[in-house]
């Protein structure tokens, strides 16, 4: 069963969205894996397509469309041709970044920051994870101190998203450690500002094209007009965007597992052996179908989940539900698809075996799938 | 998430079935079991009730219904009591027998048959399998030979829902052996018709108060009246049949499993053990959040599924997806909620362990869910 | 691969068990479902056999024989005809009771106690379970309080294997509450002491031949005689018996999922649909491949239990894994046994049908494999 | 429960395996990987130390060590570290190419070839998949034309272990296309020979310092005495050879597995979270149960296939359920290992990391494990 989320304008937007990848992305790709970063070119045509900062409102300089069908257009366009280091870079300034600055930003805030997320000129990060604390947020040990009309920043960060290229950072710190969950801030932090620095850019098991990084904040003074928010609302703040941080991890999910289906499809139909198609044999057909029918039964959900995000009634559990799902699916998605490729699922120049190693991350971050676990055990123990 | 397919009438109409069934059906749940029957004052209650026959035209004394959402507000309602058997009896009534009847009976049959359905003065049969024939319908043995103004039927059939009870049976007969699928017939065999017996109500590992049993044809003698639509037309009407089929299957699953993951909620809540809530131990609060979110997963495709089947767009695949994924979760979520009652999940007193032995049929009839992946896997392999 | 467990002397001794199973089994199993009770009979002619009390020394009328091979031997024989509840039976006495008894009792009461164990004059049970206290053990509530030359048992017990025909029980039992785990003692209490009394034999999804009941204490006056051990010493007699009580379990389930193979090989083998074999399907056949794949790697690790414990080197935490991996495999292959029966597998004739029921407690009793894994948890994070 | 396979000389022997890892391995783990080629250097370091072709007869200058057991030894200690590509190239030139020289080759075959084996001087390859043929065999096209004394080989060969360094080249080849599988035979194929070139090393998921790579063979003159056992035998000579290579991958993955295990129960006491270690949490808890159980069991298994090898009697049916095992528990244990590291699993400087680009290449060469339960299937149905 197809989706039925789609209307005649997201359609159309899809296609527009379809004609940037062909152009900017397909051809790219190879490079950005081996300069394990992707260009700011790429940035800028995205926002010249319209395809950035969606939710901008239009005083803003951007379309103001919350419709998050939108979204899930352009991740679907883009995970039809596995460019996943793309994804996360799009969903971590569109689904996160600018989330907390249309939320949380003043007006003139607004008027500093948001339009570069319309033009592609900004490339947002949130700095959050820690080296000794990933899930725990409570226990993180970045600290920012008032000083006169100033916070003065000190710590570390790591499995940023973004962290090199990035050129606007929120950063999650402690203001009063003795305010328990009232005891933690946001403030933005510019490229360029004095003590603020990159450190390694991070090797990993895939998504190479992702400038994942620690960064480093060695007496970091920013302006008070940098506190995003209220101070001591960060835990709070952080907390209210999870449901679109999550749908957006679960909808690039769900999208990546159906490509790699129709890959995997496309595979086996082409593919022969002991005299016929490999996808005939019984042995195989029954993965596929039971595949199929998971990734069209998870699809419903997120279907649903879209839609009452749209309505403002996702909930942060629901949307927990969404991400441990999908993310879980994709990786079973995933690891079959590699199988059914037999000896070219290894092979790197195979889209699948990209999406092997690009997608390991999904299960885990965004909050790993075990606190997804717990986050919906607390709720059905809560009746 | 809760399911969002109901509006207020069907809200108000499951408040009437729940009606019926606090006062008609769990009083004699114990009875039914031990007499390995349902009584007729049952069935006639649920027709005075007006929950039989909803789909029958009011020229025929029905309501006309034809939302499904109707029906899946009754499965919900006998699910959230575990009354398994009642509900494979009304289904094979109203989704199986009654859906042949109103699709290919002319009008004269429709006045003869139809309105008993609607009352509960009727229980029909469909008799397809055979001994050595179940999944693969083209071998079945039992033959239909015209004599005149008459159809000789011979032959035998097993695992026959309602098979004691039934007053009307479809017979699945072979009427032209050289003619391939074209060469089966469907006839209406009425009980008291001379030659048809009842075999051995047969001895299951559950569903005991319902009557499955043998049924055998020898020389059968039906006017041709009893011919339901056109000759060797009956391979092609039962594959028609089977979207209803397989989704009313799926939908007795579906709400069979939220009804058990609700009681084992309840359990995990009540007992303690160690000190605590068991429920609070996160080995076993993963699993239950594992099996919230499936559920909730699984519903939103049923959901879907139920609204494609009213505007008439639920193929034979989808319904074969739905029918093999939502009895694949119900076989695991009271797996799991047996597991998680501990020793009282193998007392028959508690819902949870007769819905253990009465669920295990699922997986098996309308078609066993290997022959759901095959089904799967061959439209896969067409494009 | 066959296991390679038995020589030549544990071959010969599985054929008299053959025997004894061919000759007092196989043209019972019927009546003892029906009357849910396993005749006293049987257990005099396995006694007569030489197949009960295989431990008991010489010098109290046994054969003194502690390699746990024989009783493999015993279990295996069993299994291969599906009577669960005479496993279960058996496994009660000598496993369990016996083993307490050859372990803790003085002299004078073994004389009493233990020769009807060979003879199969005594059956025993063991009473740890209450309704409110299942896997927590601590929780207990049942009281012994000394009195003179006696104690004084009151309480309640639920869950006892073999509670209806027991003629020894032996009563776990709080004889400090302020000593914490050493706070427990063991009782012997024999049929027909005042105050001693049966309660309901429990309704159950399965095992209907075992006597599975309540016992009640109500103010049970036991001389000092029948202490069991030492005073205060219950719980760590309960610990020391946890390893051959589980590796029980553990063997009784791999045999049995042996033998639910066995039958469905032969099923798929013998059945045709589609104009072959159904085995020959390989939708099927990948499932058949990794069932008995299973089925052999989990034999070696039974095998090798089996060993260790001969020399006396088992561990209550090994014998935890051999109990889950060997309960959830049964869980699994009869399971897929009664899927690929199709609707014969749910037909209680066929034994995969009767099996489906029985086991479903092992992955239950002996402490639910939940208790198992956090054993098994705790033991890791020792190191 | 640990393993008993290894006496006090496999001990030993792993003691001094470990100095050569310790040595030799964990210094060049990361060049090896930048640089995609092991060093020469370090073969002839283990030829050095002894653990090269430890079955030469001495006769041909090696120990004659035929106990399988030492290649455990072996595999073990470079799992532990995590040198999979010199897992897999030591195991192409002991477990595969030697062993085919030894059973099939003549004196003076041997002579000429196997020396190396023991040295570390010669690096073997089998050239058997071809673009278009994976587990399809009897599907190659690659010929071997005799031309007087010579054979002449053409054809393309893929996914060759070892492709670019390998010394001796074992090559499937087409003989005699119209004697069915008697119409395969096998050639030595030496480096230098004209018209034997190397193609493109492979970009693989993981195993980058495996060299990995396409074969071209362009009328490639062999002497007659380059011909491998009998002309003809080439596929019954492959089947022989099924038992060893595939315990050998089977032994490798199931030392990783436990080695991957073993850092990951080092991660989870290491690493708190919310106030303690996180290995502490259940929920991560029955998960550490489930793998420790589960490759405890498995390895029960592993070693008694190691021991029947020893005899003799490994058939080639169990050594695919070995494979198909141990390959499977490998990529499970290293899934969830990575998980269970969160952000850190995803990082390359983690070992699991490593194991997981790495590992998941062994459940397709060596045969697909769809091929292995293929393997079992037949020979279930055959009885």
């Amino acid at each position: 069963m197809q989706t039925d989320l789609f209307e005649s304008d997201h359609e159309l937007f899809r296609e527009s969205v379809r004609g940037f990848v062909t152009k900017h992305v397909v051809p790219k790709l190879e490079m950005w894996d081996t300069d394990r970063l992707i260009d700011r070119e790429t940035w800028r045509a995205a926002g010249a397509q319209g395809i950035l900062g969606l939710a901008v409102p239009t005083e803003y300089g951007g379309p103001g469309e919350t419709d998050y069908r939108f979204r899930v257009a352009i991740q679907t366009e883009i995970a039809r041709v596995g460019a996943s280091a793309l994804q996360s870079g799009f969903s971590t300034n569109d689904d996160i970044v600018l989330n907390y600055l249309l939320r949380h930003a003043d007006d003139d805030q607004k008027s500093r920051w948001v339009p570069g997320f319309v033009t592609g000129a900004t490339i947002g990060a949130i700095a959050m994870t820690e080296p000794g604390a990933g899930s725990d947020l409570r226990s993180i040990t970045t600290t920012a101190r008032r000083d006169g009309d100033h916070w003065v920043i000190n710590g570390a960060k790591t499995f940023i998203t973004s962290g090199i290229l990035a050129d606007l950072v929120i950063v999650f710190a402690k203001t009063d450690p003795g305010a328990g969950s009232r005891g933690f801030s946001l403030f933005v932090v510019e490229d360029g500002t004095a003590g603020f620095s990159r450190g390694r850019k991070l090797d990993k098991v895939g998504l190479h094209a992702q400038d994942t990084a620690e960064l480093a904040f060695d007496d970091v003074r920013v302006p008070a007009a940098n506190l995003l928010g209220e101070e001591g609302a960060g835990f709070a703040y952080l907390m209210q965007s999870l449901p679109l941080e999550r749908l957006g991890i679960g909808i690039a999910a769900q999208v990546s597992a159906e490509a790699v289906l129709d890959w995997t499809l496309a595979y086996v139909k082409d593919r022969t052996a002991f005299g016929k198609r490999i996808g005939e044999f019984q042995g195989l057909g029954f993965t596929l179908a039971d595949l199929q029918t998971a990734v069209e039964v998870s699809r419903a959900y997120l279907d649903r989940c879209v839609r009452e995000y749209n309505s403002g009634r996702l909930t942060a559990v629901d949307a927990a539900k969404a991400k441990l799902w999908a993310t879980e699916l994709q990786g079973r998605v995933i690891d079959s698809g590699v199988q059914l490729h037999g000896g070219y699922g290894y092979m790197m120049e195979y889209p699948v075996a990209k999406a092997y190693i690009d997608a390991r991350i999904q299960r885990i971050y965004g909050g790993t799938n075990e606190i997804m676990k717990e986050i919906i055990h607390r709720d059905l123990m809560k009746g």
